[in-house]
């Protein structure tokens, strides 16, 4: 009987690892809060680019809600951020004699200057890559508008590869473009679907080179011209957008803490970043990462687990176009004398099932986190591996900080990035309160271990 | 020189198999046609009821289908199946003199008889399981409505658990109720998210006890009536529905083959069942299960890769409300003596992003497949375990053929299930078509290991 006894009780016993990862799945599959928050930041407040009143409404939104969750202490970390607003008038048409005239999707990438009143019109030059701009040199460029259609690959795995493959095109397309003499320059959309959202996103101009208007056209609508195109090369494109960059805004990080019980001056950084782009609602980007942050909060308190480091969690502001709200925390960090950064979480990759994390640190620090496995395994989080980490985070690499990104499953992500899809209902419940979960054992092993 | 260059050749140097891997994952992510299959099977015949003119159109489409992509052989194995039919009338009202009358959500289970033109009208008696009925006892049920309101666990990580964990108020309700008197069964439905839904599915009658209609209420329509009994116990429920049982119709299980090449008469059986519940399209339950079947035949021919052994496509039907085509398929098996049923891989847990493989067989068998563990990682298909495996082929096992099941993401899964939602909108290309992949990954190890 006692021997019976033993077997039972030792083949049950839990560590209290174990114990903690049980309650954090529990909690946020039962009784989760994440879903009902990013309900209100999705739906009440809505997208939320930096600058914005709706970026202030979700700077005040996210202060009173981790008080409202038992942080410790909320407090406001003040930056600039640059205000670039769409306009109401974007509109793009291919103009062909032989084919006639077609509108299709577009949007202004972020940061974009207007097109004027008249909006451009002018022939289109097709190009892959930067190499074949080169190529083709000014005389064939100058004066038109460049239609960079290089598509994501499909073939990779990870989503993430195939955007990396792509972006160039929209983040640098325009200031290459304008070195050839190019008016302005579309963009295929950097998603893996077939549909007719336009994705904006962030693109930059160089001091030393014209500004010239750019936009992202639907992959549909890029097929579109590019098949127009292989019928009249002459066609024309008509481009109309009057967005515009104003005067930069004061914002805010928003920083709540739990302190650590044994060691509060080490610092584990988690969170996500509370700005999003303008379509859309922000749901997946990223205010799945808010929300799964927040919930670290409420399920620390809620099921009385403590930690002997302190949990700061932060709502990054601006990282779609400026990265300021990250550039900020590093710098703060850097003049930081009496804490020390062990750790930074980050999720900005969507809200879907976790699968892992990625590292960026030495082998060794990889190979124990990766040791934790055994403990993740039941909830089916299986993959540790050394690479990089996330936008606002990965600076605190230079104050020896371990910086990392959740993974979540990628195949959907870029179906609503960026775009009109990135709404509520986009987000699965299960899977962000899974999320939730992980990032909250996550971080309870970087605090107490 | 001669050394750097072995050096090189060694590192990038791919076993067939990790060759065979890559053909089919950038296949079917870039050329894929499971997707567009899909679209068809779900928008042109859409629902496929057993012995409904759809299901008749499904398995002529099924037949087509194997032809064009290239199977060596298409046969028809014909077989009888239940033809039940929902009927146009079903509607449930709470009628409450305190609360009022309430209109909610719900559908007749699969096999239920109806309620006559009338409906029924009566008290409810609401039970969170069978003890409770026992308890009750026929003085308090007799005459009555049964209300089944247990929940799945959202604290299963695995949703089928959940599922398994609560079904058999569904499968076998009205058995258990009627028992004590009751005159009709309402089943909470069985799915973890919070809508107006009602989730159909397979019940079962008893030859030895009396039968009475059975309806599932969706989760929203459930807590509702949940709360109208807290505060009026004395409640009425009124049920309609004219749903009817008709004559047995003849079908088919359609079956294609690639024949082997070394090993023809060593079968490896392959598939998913192509009826559907009557509800939605029956996208994922088992619409994807189908094409990501059909998508095998295909890669392997085009993409010129050989198998040893005979690949075996079985389009199962009836799987949902009779399971007679996957008990045909098997007493085929028990009688042939001319093959050997190597294995069966089945995919009936919906379209979504892939995981692993659960088998049903004996550990060394399911250690071998886990060695192929290195071959699956760069897909991020990493479980492999012993369990059940799918209800088509699992019969297959007193053949002694290896029965497994591809194992999708589960999270999203119960969403869907049964109901209105499973359509193809909510399948999202890519996994699918990672789904495809790993299946024919899988088959090309099974076929030629």
């Amino acid at each position: 009987m006692i021997v019976l006894l033993f077997v039972v009780t030792k083949s049950t016993a839990q560590t209290k690892e174990q114990i903690a990862f049980e309650k954090f799945y529990n909690e946020s599959l039962s009784n989760g809060q994440s879903y009902q928050m990013l309900s209100y930041l999705t739906g009440k407040i809505g997208a939320r680019i930096s600058g914005s009143p709706q970026a202030a409404a979700a700077v005040e939104w996210a202060k009173q809600m981790m008080k409202q969750l038992g942080a410790d202490t909320v407090k406001l970390q003040e930056l600039m951020v640059p205000h670039w607003i769409r306009g109401d008038k974007e509109e793009g048409n291919i103009i062909s004699l032989q084919s006639g005239t077609k509108q299709v999707p577009v949007c202004a990438l972020g940061g974009s200057i207007g097109t004027g009143l008249m909006g451009i019109t002018a022939e289109v030059v097709e190009v892959q890559n930067f190499d074949e701009l080169k190529k083709l040199g000014k005389k064939k460029i100058k004066g038109k508008i460049v239609f960079f259609n290089r598509a994501m690959d499909p073939k990779k795995i990870s989503t993430f590869e195939a955007y990396g493959g792509a972006v160039n095109q929209r983040s640098s397309g325009a200031v290459e473009a304008a070195k050839y003499g190019a008016i302005g320059v579309i963009v295929r959309s950097m998603t893996l679907s077939h549909d007719d959202n336009p994705h904006t996103g962030a693109m930059h101009y160089d001091n030393d080179v014209e500004k010239i208007p750019a936009a992202a056209i639907s992959t549909n609508g890029a097929d579109l011209l590019d098949k127009y195109l292989e019928e009249d090369e002459k066609l024309k494109f008509y481009l109309k957008m009057n967005c515009e960059t104003l005067p930069e805004e004061k914002s805010y990080n928003v920083i709540g803490e739990i302190r650590g019980t044994e060691l509060p001056n080490e610092i584990i950084t988690v969170g996500g970043h509370l700005d999003s782009w303008d379509l859309g609602d922000g749901a997946h980007d990223d205010g799945t990462g808010i929300v799964e942050s927040m919930e670290i909060i409420r399920m620390f308190k809620i099921l009385h687990i403590k930690s002997k480091r302190t949990i700061r969690i932060v709502c990054f502001m601006n990282e779609e176009n400026g990265l300021r709200g990250g550039s900020k925390y590093f710098e703060e960090a850097k003049k930081d004398t009496v804490n020390k950064y062990v750790a930074a979480l980050e999720s900005d990759r969507g809200g879907f099932t976790p699968r892992g994390f990625e590292m960026d640190t030495d082998q060794a620090t990889v190979n124990t986190i990766a040791n934790w496995k055994d403990l993740f395994a039941p909830y089916h989080v299986n993959e540790f591996f050394k690479g990089g980490s996330g936008a606002d985070v990965y600076q605190l690499k230079k104050v020896k900080c371990l910086c990392m990104e959740l993974v979540p499953d990628s195949q959907r992500y870029f179906d609503v990035h960026h775009c009109a899809n990135d709404v509520l209902k986009n987000v699965n419940r299960r899977e962000l309160e899974m999320s939730a979960a992980t990032m909250a054992a996550m971080v309870y092993m970087l605090a107490n271990m």
